[in-house]
C-alpha cells in the first residue's frame, strides 16, 4: 500500500469533473466513481431529445477524460451507502477507501409527490430520457401521418412542457421551430403547422430567475415561434393522453396530448439522504446538504459537497443549480482538499463569482443576463453557441457539435431524427 | 381519387430505397412503408456496435429522403398481409390498395432452429442490436475493471463472433483493435491487451465467398491484430456466460465469454411466408421467394419481389445477399413497373452485374475482389472507405462519418463510446 492520500469524487457531472481536473496534477490517489461512464453535457440534452444532436456528440466516456492521468481511475458503479467512521465508500461489488471525500451526486426532477407522473412527463436527465422524449415526438408525428380523426391527430401533434425555466424555454421553442420549419416538407397528409407546443408554468412569467424584462422579451420569442405560453397555470394530473391544468381563474382544463415533457423543478438525489443518516447533516426541503462555508460537511472537514446538491446561501440568496456554480464548488473542493491533505493549511470559504445566465429560443434568438449588460436576439444567441461549444468537453465533440449546428442553421434540417426501439433484440 | 397508378413499395433497405428513388420522378402515386422510420446503411452498422459511429451517422428518415418527392408518399408500420386478389397490402390500423407491388423486407438472422441463442448472441440487423452490443462490450471492461477473480476477469475480455463472412470478419478486426489501440490507456487494472477475440466459423475458411488467396490475407490481417481466427468449428450452444462447440477433430470445448455476436447466415425476413400462402410462389429452405426472370411472382405479373428476399440464380449460382444485388433489383424492379404501368411494354429479365466485393479488416487493411484484380492491405482501405462513403445517403452523413473515420485514424480514439441504458426513465 503507497502513503499517498486517497480521493474519492462521487459523481462525474460538471462539480465532480472539475474538481477531479483540478486534482489530476497533485500527488493524490483520485478514484472517480460513477454511476454512468460518461460525464454528460446537460446545457445541451435537450438538442438530443428535438434531434437536433446525437448522444455521442454531447456526453465524453469519463475513462478518456483522465485517460494520461494515471493517478486518476474511474470507476463505473452507483455508490449506495458511506461508511464515515472507516471512511469508506460502499457500491455494490466493493469499498473504497478515503482520506477526503468529494460528494458531486447531482439533482434529480422534483415532482412534488407526484411520481405517478413520471412516466407520463420525463425529465430532461440523462440520455434516457432525451431519447425516450426523442422518440415520443417522432413517434406522434409518424401516427398523425396515420390518424383520420382530426381532434385525435391534433392531440397527437400537442406537446406540454411543464416549467418554463432555462429548460423548458429551450426545450418548447426547439419543438416548435422543428415543427414548423423542419418538418414542413416531410409529411403529406399532416400539417405540422398544426402542431401545438404549451409551455406551462406556474409562476408569473418565463425564466423566472432572469430579470422581467429578458423575461418579456423571451416570451415574445416563444410566441412568434408559435408556443402557447400559460403562466400563472398549476399541473393538477398527468396521464397517458392529457395534462389536468388549473387556469389562473380557478378553472380546471384539460389538454389532450401526445408527449409531456417535465422541467418544473429539481431535488438533490439520493445520496443526500443517505450522508444526513450518517452524519446528521441537516437538509433543505428539496434535499440539499446544508454545508459548511467551505463546502465542508459540520463534524466531517475531510467531506465535500458540491453542485447541485449543496444548499448555500450567498448574499440572502441560495445559489442557484446551474453549470456554473457546480464547476466553481468542484474546483473550489479541490483546493480544500489540497490544502488539507497535502499543504496542512486551514480550509477558506467558497464565494461564487456570477458571470451571468443565458437561455437560447430556437434558431438565432436568444436571452442573456451578463449582469453588466442585457442581451438578447441574435448577439446573444452568438454569444451563446461560442460560450457552450467552449465548455463542450473533448475536442472532436466540440468541431463535430458547430458542424451540426451549421447545418441544422443553413438548412433547417435534422441529423439525427431517428427513431430506435428500446426493446434490445427485436426481430420479426 | 385519381387515376394515377399505385404502387407500395413494402421495406426501405437497399432494394426498396433504390427502387423508390427510380420511380419517384414518375406520374406514378407512391408509397414507402417500412417498420422503421429510417433507412439504414447496413455495410456500417458494425461501426455502431464497436463505437466508431453513432446511429444517426448510418441511419437517414426515409420521409427526408423523399421530402421532395411530393408523389412519394412514407408511412412507418409493420405490413402483415397482402390481399393479393384486391390488390392491398394491410398493416395494423390501415389498408394500401396497389396497381404494383414491390417487396422489399430483406433478411433476418437465421439461428437454423436455435432461437433460444437469439438473446445471447444478436445479430447485426438493426441500430437496437447494434447498440446492444456496443453496451455488452463496453460494460464487460467495466465489470473487468472492478473483477479480482483473474479467471472470470478473462472470461469478460472474451469475445466470440460466430460466421467469418464479411460481417464476422469486419466485426472480429474493429474489436481487436479497439481493444488493443483505443482502450490501451483507458484502463488502471484491467490490461486490455489480454483481450481474446474468437472467430468461430464451420467451413475450412474466412470470408467463404472470396477467392482463397484473398481469404488467406484476411485470415492473416486477422492474426496480427491478435484475434484468434477458428475455422471447421460448429457451434453446439450458446448460453449468457460460455459457447459449446466442437472442435475439427470432434472434441467439445467450452469457451466462457462476456458477449457473443451471430454473423452467420440469413434467411428471408417474415413476410415471404405470407407471400407463399397467398399466391403459392415457392420458396426455398432460406426462405426466399423464387421469382420469375423479370423478379415478378408467377402468376403475379403485378407483385415484384428484390433485395434478399429473392431467390435467383445467375450462371448457376444463387445471387448473394449483398447490398449491391439490392440495389440493382430494386432498380430493375421499378424500371420493370414503369414499363408495365406506364408504357404498356413487356417486362424485361433481370441480370446482377458483379462488380466485386470486399471486407475491410481492421484500421487500413481490407481485402477486394474486383473480378479484374484482386487488391489488399492500405489500397484496398481506401477504396473500401471511398465506395462505402459514395453510397452513404445524405450529404451531411457523408460529411460527418469522414470526419469520425480520420479522427479515429489519426488518434486512435473512439467518439461513441456510451453505455445507455435501456430502461426508458431511469431516475434513482
Amino acid at each position: 500500500m503507497s502513503d499517498v492520500p486517497r480521493v474519492v469524487i462521487v459523481g462525474g457531472g460538471f462539480g465532480g469533473l472539475y474538481a477531479a481536473k483540478k486534482l489530476k496534477d497533485e500527488a493524490l490517489d483520485i478514484t472517480l466513481i460513477d454511476k454512468e461512464n460518461h460525464h454528460l453535457f446537460l446545457p445541451l440534452l435537450y438538442q438530443v431529445a428535438i434531434a437536433g444532436l446525437s448522444p455521442g456528440d454531447i456526453a465524453v466516456p469519463l475513462r478518456e477524460i483522465f485517460s494520461k492521468n494515471k493517478n486518476v481511475r474511474t470507476l463505473m458503479g452507483k455508490v449506495t451507502d458511506i461508511d464515515v467512521t472507516n471512511r469508506r465508500v460502499i457500491y455494490p461489488g466493493d469499498e473504497l477507501p478515503y482520506d477526503a471525500l468529494i460528494i458531486a451526486t447531482g439533482a434529480a426532477y422534483n415532482y412534488f409527490g407526484n411520481d405517478q407522473w413520471i412516466p407520463h412527463a420525463p425529465g430532461m436527465d440523462g440520455l434516457e430520457s432525451a431519447l425516450e422524449i426523442r422518440r415520443r415526438i417522432l413517434m406522434a408525428y409518424e401516427e398523425a401521418e396515420q390518424e383520420q380523426d382530426p381532434e385525435r391527430q391534433q392531440a397527437l401533434m400537442t406537446f406540454v412542457i411543464i416549467g418554463a425555466g432555462p429548460t423548458g424555454v429551450e426545450l418548447a421553442g426547439a419543438i416548435a421551430e422543428m415543427a414548423n420549419r423542419t418538418f414542413k416538407e416531410d409529411f403529406r397528409v399532416t400539417n405540422p403547422n398544426r402542431t401545438r407546443v404549451i409551455l406551462i408554468e406556474m409562476l408569473d412569467r418565463v425564466l423566472p430567475p432572469f430579470p422581467p424584462d429578458l423575461s418579456e422579451k423571451a416570451r415574445r420569442s416563444l410566441e412568434d415561434l408559435g408556443v402557447t405560453v400559460r403562466t400563472k397555470t398549476r399541473v393538477l394530473d398527468i396521464t397517458a393522453t392529457h395534462v389536468l391544468v388549473q387556469t389562473e381563474d380557478g378553472a380546471e382544463e384539460r389538454i389532450p396530448c401526445s408527449a409531456v415533457m417535465w422541467a418544473a423543478g429539481v431535488k438533490a438525489a439520493g445520496l443526500s439522504k443517505v450522508i444526513h443518516e450518517r452524519t446528521g447533516v441537516e437538509l433543505d426541503r428539496g434535499g440539499r446538504i446544508k454545508v459548511m462555508p467551505d463546502l465542508s460537511i459540520p463534524h466531517h472537514p475531510e467531506i465535500f459537497v458540491v453542485g447541485d446538491t449543496v444548499y448555500l446561501e450567498q448574499g440572502g440568496k441560495l445559489l442557484p443549480g446551474l453549470a456554473p456554480v457546480a464547476m466553481q464548488q468542484g474546483e473550489h473542493a479541490a483546493r480544500q482538499v489540497t490544502r488539507r491533505l497535502l499543504n496542512g493549511q486551514p480550509t477558506q470559504p467558497f464565494r461564487y463569482r456570477d458571470r451571468g445566465a443565458m437561455a437560447t429560443i430556437g434558431r438565432a434568438a436568444a436571452v442573456a443576463d451578463l449582469r453588466i449588460v442585457r442581451l438578447s436576439g441574435f448577439i446573444a444567441w452568438v454569444l451563446w453557441i461560442f460560450i457552450h461549444l467552449m465548455y463542450l468537453v473533448g475536442f472532436r465533440n466540440r468541431l463535430i457539435v458547430f458542424l451540426q449546428w451549421l447545418w441544422n442553421y443553413l438548412t433547417f434540417r435534422r441529423g439525427a431524427r431517428l427513431i430506435v426501439e428500446r426493446n434490445a433484440v427485436n426481430r420479426d
